[in-house]
């Protein structure tokens, strides 16, 4: 499928500053790769090209070529008081927003409807159902020259399942608006007005600290983040010229590790060791008691033990280890959409029957966790480890 | 250095079965690798080939070639029930020896003289010295045709520092006796009984164990073990047909954690993600209460993150973290060739001034661990994680 190119190369190469030969390289070696069905006419960068990040998303709008620029990386602060002296030391102020945990969309215009990009530039179907009812598409007629980019957050969420933010569905909170032609995000400032002024749900602001205070200002924010179960920090220069900086909750890295260890060998041994490195940071910046660094250590130790637990217990009662989610949409077909979207990607996914609720539909998925299954139930079994 | 082979390699190629063009490649390919100065002539096997594994060694002694086999991989219980059910159904009991943390050394004559065999297949200076005083010639004068296969374990120990055994320096314990020609083991009862005519040290044996008994008896053995900070078990075929299958106590996998996080970015992800792993299985086998449970949970938390907190702060306070041992040695000469051989292991090591205790001699080994150090003194600036 997919062998044929929708697209004229010599154009979109022109558009992308690259020979049409180099372009063709990139289709062939599937660094630029085309997206299916309805979208057929969409291309995303799988790693990157010259200036333009991976995740980037290429197509053509009313006959003139459109770049989407990909998520910018995050860079995350370990000790936050030297971090936030050696990032921003040219700049009076640090502006601090809430980092949410969900998953990032990008959303556009495109034919007239709203598509939400994921991070690595496919095209969503359940997101971008959700998002033709969570955000105006006035903005996007208004603004033909922006990309909005945010968080999906809720307990119907098919990627990152939370109920810790008040949320009954799934909502959309944007923490970045940039120009579609240089990926040239707006001032923290303008963006908040600008969101505000369309009635958009936004990233919450906690304000803005001299670079003196900051740490200090920024580790009480975190303690309160991290009792609601919330995910951390973002750090901005107000004008959004620095990089910003990453930072969060000992109790986010605990309920990640909680995730990872429910299928411990599914989870990648770089997730589970950068969160555990983040703790041994964060206890020493913070100077602990030895009743708090205790208390750290039980956080951690139960964290990696309890789920894992869970698992094997699982197994050894016959069952097999699956990742529940759950999904509400208001047509039904985006069910099958999103469903064999997944398997595309190469997810083992099994869909419950619909249920009817008001005039939405749920669904309940279960990803299957083939390998920490196997694994477990092989060791149930007798099998060593080599 | 080391470019001419002090090896006939027709004969050598024909002595391992092999055909001259292929020992001659393995050779170019450093596959089959030769040792330097006294030792140029020994070659050891850097992977498997053919059915010789890894780390074995080949010389030529008194005109006739011998081949002294390397450590055969024993795999791991991660449910010991299970495990003994799965891997020795076929036999009526199994032998339970102790395993002890260490290093192992291989021990055979070399042209009149005992040489240590290191697990890759080097001949470790410091060990052999060590061993010349540990052993008797006497048994290889006797036994041309046997390897000893042992733990070098103490204080005194530059590989693997342990106190908890009650011995002064450095000691060596038995725990195998091969046939040269094929690696054919000794039954354990024959074994044991011709180490103890020698008078030679060996692994502390715990007695046989019938197959549905033996699990309940060694989880109470490992938890003894467990108190006194030692390491584990060999579950053994007592005729030595069937393969042993290991099992370590709880304290001697967060005793590598604490080593380990110390060193956290020298230390393998996967390392430490097994020791992680063992846990996880001990506890739910183990069906602990919950206080069990929460005490495993600390232990497992602490070994983590106080090791790591030290570093930490030891960086802060301008120091770099180094690993370190100690060796003691009768001939002041072996210091410089002990020295000289980790330096081209590609160890970074800072050895102190000789002291003089009784008619030996004492040297503190600093190796230094320069990607944590690194690492943390960039964070400890203000460095990002990416």
């Amino acid at each position: 499928m997919n062998n044929e190119i929708n697209l004229d190369i010599e154009q979109a190469a022109d558009f992308l500053k690259l020979s049409p030969s180099r372009f063709s390289e990139l289709l062939k070696k599937r660094i630029i790769q085309q997206n299916w069905d309805e979208y057929g006419d969409i291309f995303r960068f799988n790693s990157h090209v010259s200036d333009i990040e991976a995740g980037s998303v290429l197509f053509e709008n009313d006959g003139s070529f459109e770049l989407i620029r990909g998520f910018p990386k995050i860079k995350r602060a370990m000790l936050l008081a030297p971090a936030i002296k050696a990032n921003f030391s040219d700049i009076e102020n640090v502006a601090v927003e809430e980092k949410m945990n969900g998953y990032n969309v990008r959303v556009v215009d495109y034919k007239g409807k709203l598509i939400a990009l994921t991070r690595s530039g496919h095209v969503c179907p359940y997101s971008t159902e959700r998002i033709q009812n969570l955000l105006e598409h006035r903005f996007f007629d208004e603004h033909p020259d922006l990309v909005v980019y945010g968080e999906m957050v809720g307990p119907d969420n098919p990627y990152v399942q939370k109920d810790v933010y008040d949320i009954d569905s799934l909502d959309f909170f944007v923490f970045d608006i940039r120009e579609k032609k240089d990926g040239r995000p707006f001032p923290l400032h303008e963006r908040r007005a600008l969101v505000r002024e369309y009635g958009f749900r936004q990233a919450e602001f906690f304000g803005e600290f001299s670079i003196a205070k900051a740490a200090s200002n920024i580790t009480a924010i975190i303690k309160e983040l991290g009792k609601k179960g919330h995910e951390g920090v973002i750090i901005k220069d107000p004008n959004m010229v620095l990089q910003p900086v990453k930072y969060t909750c000992s109790e986010s890295n605990c309920a990640d590790l909680r995730h990872a260890f429910r299928f411990y060998n599914e989870a990648g041994r770089d997730y589970i060791f950068s969160r555990v490195i983040r703790e041994g940071f964060q206890s020493v910046e913070w100077n602990e008691t030895e009743e708090e660094f205790m208390a750290r250590c039980l956080r951690l130790g139960e964290s990696i033990l309890r789920p894992m637990g869970r698992s094997v217990r699982q197994v050894q009662d016959g069952e097999r280890i699956a990742d529940d989610s759950r999904i509400r949409v208001k047509d039904e077909k985006t069910i099958d959409a999103f469903k064999s979207y997944l398997q595309r990607l190469g997810l083992d996914v099994v869909f419950s029957p619909v249920r009817k609720i008001g005039d939405e539909y749920l669904v309940d998925i279960k990803k299957i966790n083939d390998s920490t299954s196997d694994k477990t139930l092989g060791i149930v079994q007798g099998q060593l480890w080599s």
